[in-house]
């Protein structure tokens, strides 16, 4: 099976910026959401989105003319290849939404929740062919930003998670498989411990909201649009690399640099995160990683020169 | 008084960064390290780093030529308006290299730290002039990372604490006043969550350090160049901004979506949170914030789809 016709089910700011990622991707759509107005909303939406989408690139064919908008939830879905649910992060309601679709879509139609944190097992249980459900986790904006987390439950088969990779991949994203499940999959649990330090210290007085996103955005914020937290840190150990760096700043693990609790550094894992940074490093030295990286931040230093938050009135001294 | 002349005290990827950034904005700098072969080493590490500080503009008369090399620390700080410490991150050595330098510099002299996380008021405990004293924590590579957290300890002067302001603004970085002391300032806060969190998932067997970065920097990642954690969030909320976030993922405070605890969320936190992005949005409508977003990630992701790091095999499913 090749998809040809996508159902999209809520329409939120998740939901349209699905919708907007496959039309610009060449696919037909579908959308279906039961609040009062959410066609008129949708529409409105996708208007907006629309021109970031053209500026990276449409596929032939691609067209908003085609995207339909069914009020009836069984309409919606019933021919449709792929669904992506994107209705409220209340698993209850996620529960209701899924069993409806999966009673009117074809059997063997792929369904993909956006799911922020529950466990697709769990989303699946009570379905009438939970084979083909995973979890399909987008990141905001979702016609821009290209990772998609997916993660097949415990019921998926093998098959359809490669039919669901296969379709994400069509759409122009990056997959990342999640190969077990955990609430808040993989990217939300580092984005919730960001976000909860961040809450603690403007709980405690410590700095303002604008002071702690300063505080990110001018340094590591930048860093992080190139290299993740472990390739990082590889770097920062100059030539001796993550080894180094374990060395240098492992220690901190027992300080409290954070209100988060480490794990104990074991032999085991010190193994783990030095030959993981060894090997996707892919064969280039300490000295091609830094020049590679000082490229790039030359670069993205123009862009974001231009681009941050003008600062508000600083308190003085 | 103006700074004419600086010292930096430590020669390590950090010191050696300052060294860059302050040569490039047209200083001159005396570098010590006593360690076997600092000097080739600094040398080296200098002429590395220097096309990229070109490519970002030299000051006018910026040259490498204005960097000596002095191997006894007396020597080194005797004549330097700002002297920056960049030690190991070791309590006790610092404490022991910071009283030399207070010692031997000039008394008006500035003297800041790059400590990661040790708190001000303790590396200025025992110092003749203690009131000159700041934490000036950069980011590496300094010579790209505009970021830079100035802490006042409990006996630093205001005027000292402007002066040394002053210095890191004239040397194009953007200084954030960090008003309350606290182990690893602000920034490493966030980096050390990040951190933890990341360790934990690659010793749960959850996914591999490749996994955790490409989970980082192919979504949220590219976001966090701009936008920090507040301003993120009041985006993610669409049209009601941090107000909507927080009815919508508050209650995933309570979630173990990672191993950091959260606040509770007050009615007096949750005040502070709204107001604070409000007012950092500078009068910008929430679909203004949105274009703009959009206007930058457009152009960054051009930029990172020719510099993320190429993706080693994966394991098929």
């Amino acid at each position: 099976m090749s998809v040809q016709k996508a159902a999209v089910v809520g329409t939120g700011v998740i939901g349209t910026g699905w919708i907007v990622r496959m039309l610009a991707n060449g696919y037909d759509v579908v959308a279906t959401d039961p609040a009062e107005g959410a066609e008129e909303h949708m529409r409105r939406a996708v208007e907006q989105a629309w021109p970031y989408a053209e500026q990276l690139g449409l596929a032939e064919g691609a067209s908003k003319g085609r995207l339909t908008f069914e009020k009836e939830l069984a309409e919606a879905v019933k021919d449709a290849d792929i669904i992506q649910e994107n209705v409220p992060e209340v698993e209850e309601l996620k529960q209701t939404v899924l069993q409806n679709i999966d009673r009117h879509a074809k059997p063997d139609a792929i369904i993909g929740s956006s799911t922020s944190g529950i466990m697709p097992s769990e989303l699946q249980a009570n379905l009438q062919h939970p084979e083909r459900f995973v979890v399909a986790h987008p990141f905001h904006p979702v016609y821009i930003l290209p990772l998609v987390e997916v993660v097949p439950g415990e019921q998926t088969t093998t098959e359809n998670t490669e039919k669901a990779k296969a379709f994400y991949e069509a759409i122009q994203m990056r997959v990342l498989l999640v190969r077990h499940e955990i609430e808040g999959h993989i990217a939300d649990r580092l984005i919730e411990a960001i976000w909860r330090e961040s809450l603690h210290i403007v709980n405690e007085g410590i700095a303002t909201t604008e002071e702690v996103d300063k505080a990110f955005t001018h340094g590591a914020g930048m860093r992080y649009a190139q290299y993740g937290p472990f390739l990082t840190f590889h770097l920062a150990g100059g030539e001796g690399g993550m080894r180094h760096m374990l060395k240098q700043f492992g220690p901190a693990l027992k300080k409290p640099w954070t209100k988060l609790e480490a794990p104990e550094l074991t032999d085991e894992l010190y193994d783990k995160v030095v030959s993981g940074c060894e090997e996707q490093s892919n064969g280039m030295s300490m000295s091609e990683l830094d020049a590679h990286r000082n490229e790039f931040l030359v670069k993205l230093y123009d862009l974001v020169q231009e681009y941050w938050p003008k600062e508000t009135e600083k308190t003085r001294v």
